[in-house]
């Protein structure tokens, strides 16, 4: 399909043990083969079967730039569906760019970002979700992404949406069919069958629309506001909360820790947490600013976690009387909002003021949560009461979720073409109308799999991969 | 020899379109092979052939965590000389530490700091110069240390010394012989010959010891000095030396060239700048301290850069007398040192009071270039002389070069024992003395090569590599 050959480095730059050079195209193997010379003997690469591993050296001219292990990947097998060369070359950012250098010289073209799976999805080795998909499997950083993308790029999501494409095109040939024998007045598509495939079709698009809130959630984290002044613990408990997960999370680079607004893997969710400045009221105008500030940040987040130490609500009946309202104001401005609100600091009061305190708020708090964030005290209970808060039931039963907000878009729109059809069907609507609104359903399907895409699509789609992917 | 499988990750860390994680050791197919499903059908990697490459997916339980590439390498053909599997994954962060941490669980050990060079090594699939050579490799960032490295890892270096030990060896034996036939007093060992193989080994020696200069300088750049007032023009001169070379060095990351303290690659060959703060003469006390400090600083360096601007010369006899003194003044200082004197911005005088200045200053100086960094004009000129200082006659030819410092002593040692072989040799010395020196000559050549070693120089040695390799 293409005719040209392009290269990239697939490894991270920076200097590692080793890194590895793609060839892809219709002179692949061709040009690695020109600069290969095999250790063992004169063996050429073209005459070598796909999926296998040649030892030997890269040579520009009397040079010697190194020893490489050269894989050779065969069309159509291999990921972009073309001739593909993997050299394996010792990790010196000068012998890669020496490499690639040299490449370039021998009428190879560097890959702009994503243009390998953009290969493979033009050469029909993945459809496009699934090849979003390999940008989102990258990126991901915890369980829930990642078994989300991985899904998603074994196909469960679009092969779900091509079948039912596929039922629905049945309909729509079939209902165009009719049209051509308008005067006969016959119906080839059963309209009994066509409802029942419209109510699945339905069924699914709904769920899976329903599964984006969860799917977004998952992928971008779930933005959680601490509210709470100074000093009530909101960097202890975050180091605790951390260390409930600290194998996942101590591994990974670039999570920095310095600051409080920082996103944390929870039973390999992530979780946003947004520092806020409190909502302690008071008359003074800058402090006012201070309040302002802060219900725009919980006006940011999905769930609010009011978070005060025990020690100051046990001084004296007016400061949880106080506290108390403070709670409704949060629960009146943001009545949509998950909120848990969390005593810490338990460990400094006794058991009877602590009792006293759970008493008198128990009223007006749903999700109530003692810890101590210092002993680790309810810091479990804490941490299930996040995960509780989202909807998980699907990532768990393994089910389809959608994470892209391209899909998203795709599927409201079917939903809405697929609602007209649905109307049509039960007011009778006539068969070339009908198919009308089919085919806007089955060209709003296509995009989601990529059957119908165009330039612009694919340009964006791909921009944001990474080189040499 | 080992029965633990080590594992690691190759490449760089960090996000790229792949990552590769390498396992080495006895059961390294088999504990991937557990955790392997292939795509095309039911195969199992311990029955797939040395050098073939596999698409499957990595599974951990009933959790898949990754689509991947696996490479299989028998044992002895692989690059440690075990067994070893290569899983090309995904560049997510987290696919590699949960593929790492599930063959960690499985009995892996993490591999330690060059580990799998280690056991080359052990397994001789490397000696132990070729060992060293691969770090080099990986570290080198300009055409002439990657040249060495690259030769030294191909075994052009301590083949040379593995012929002449074995040579050496001939004679030690025959020699030793004759001590167990002591009292017929014959001679196994011809004695003409043996000289002319100490003549030859001791030439070798010289050259390869004489080569670390050279090699030396390669491996870490060569040092110089720029003297030179403010505003004689030294970083536009250094930009214009930077853009000589631009295709090799602006490729590669890591060269920051924020201050005038920069590795630039000329020729392929490196040289480090160093900023002085010049020399003017003064009464000044901290200006004195000025003075120290740019000596101090020559004293680091190889080449001495005088830079001046030819404007500054031509307002009166007195400043090109000044010059004159300052130059004198280096050059008694540092008599060993090369020295260039530039004379910059010539673009600003005219042709006339160039042809005074040069007229005037020839007498007193070997290598006068004048130049102007702004327009580019002599630029050439200056990078030509500033190669031409550096003796790399012996890097044109391919000749072997010495660059590691532990290779140097033991050529020293070797060196030194071998004088006294021949010394002996000239003096009729008792076999039996002449047999102990020889077997110092041989240890020493051992050292290099690795036939002799112990767990503490190869600590120390495999200590520098990346973890990976």
């Amino acid at each position: 399909m293409h005719n040209d050959t392009i290269v990239a480095l697939a490894t991270p730059s920076g200097s590692g043990a080793i890194a590895v050079i793609r060839l892809s195209g219709k002179n692949a193997i061709g040009i690695a083969d020109r600069h290969f010379r095999s250790v063992i003997d004169q063996k050429s690469l073209s005459n070598q079967k796909t999926h296998t591993i040649h030892l030997g050296h890269i040579i520009d001219g009397d040079k010697t730039l190194d020893e490489v292990l050269v894989s050779v990947f065969k069309n159509p097998n291999s990921y972009t569906g073309e001739d593909v060369v993997e050299i394996s070359c010792h990790g010196s950012q000068y012998i890669q760019q020496e490499i690639i250098q040299l490449f370039l010289r021998q009428g190879c073209r560097m890959a702009t970002a994503g243009e390998f799976t953009l290969r493979a999805f033009l050469n029909g080795k993945l459809d496009l979700s699934q090849a979003e998909a390999v940008a989102d499997l990258i990126s991901s950083d915890n369980e829930a992404s990642h078994q989300i993308a991985m899904q998603q790029m074994r196909g469960g999501f679009s092969s779900e949406i091509a079948k039912l494409r596929e039922e629905l095109l049945n309909f729509a040939s079939l209902i165009e069919l009719e049209l051509d024998f308008a005067e006969e007045d016959v119906e080839f598509a059963d309209r009994t069958q066509f409802k029942e495939l419209i109510e699945r079709i339905n069924f699914v698009l709904k769920r899976l629309i329903d599964s984006f809130a969860v799917g977004n959630v998952i992928k971008n984290g779930i933005p959680v506001a601490i509210v709470g002044e100074p000093n009530v613990g909101k960097s202890t408990l975050l180091n605790a909360l951390l260390n409930e997960d600290r194998a996942i999370v101590s591994e990974i680079a670039g999570t920095t820790r310095d600051t409080i607004e920082d996103e944390i893997s929870i039973g390999g969710i992530g979780f946003r947490f947004i520092d806020t400045a409190g909502i302690r009221d008071t008359k003074d105008v800058v402090e006012s600013i201070g309040i302002k500030k802060t219900f725009e940040k919980i006006e940011q987040a999905q769930v609010v976690m009011f978070l005060v130490g025990s020690p100051q609500l046990v001084v004296g009946r007016d400061a949880i009387e106080v506290f108390k309202i403070e709670i409704e104001k949060i629960k009146n401005k943001f009545p949509q909002k998950q909120l848990l609100v969390i005593l810490n600091k338990i460990d400094q009061i006794t058991d009877t003021d602590l009792a006293e305190l759970t008493t008198s708020l128990t009223p007006h708090v749903k999700n109530l949560i003692p810890i101590s964030a210092k002993t680790g005290f309810g810091v479990e209970q804490l941490t299930d009461s996040l995960l509780n808060l989202i909807n998980t039931g699907a990532l768990r039963n393994n089910e389809t979720i959608v994470t892209n907000s391209r899909h998203y878009d795709a599927l409201l729109k079917a939903f809405e073409e697929v609602q007209k059809v649905k109307h049509g069907l039960e007011t009778g609507l006539s068969g070339d109308l009908l198919a009308i609104d089919i085919r806007q359903a089955l060209y709003h399907f296509g995009e989601i799999t990529g059957e119908i895409t165009n330039d612009d699509l694919l340009g964006n789609i791909f921009a944001n991969f990474c080189i040499g992917k």
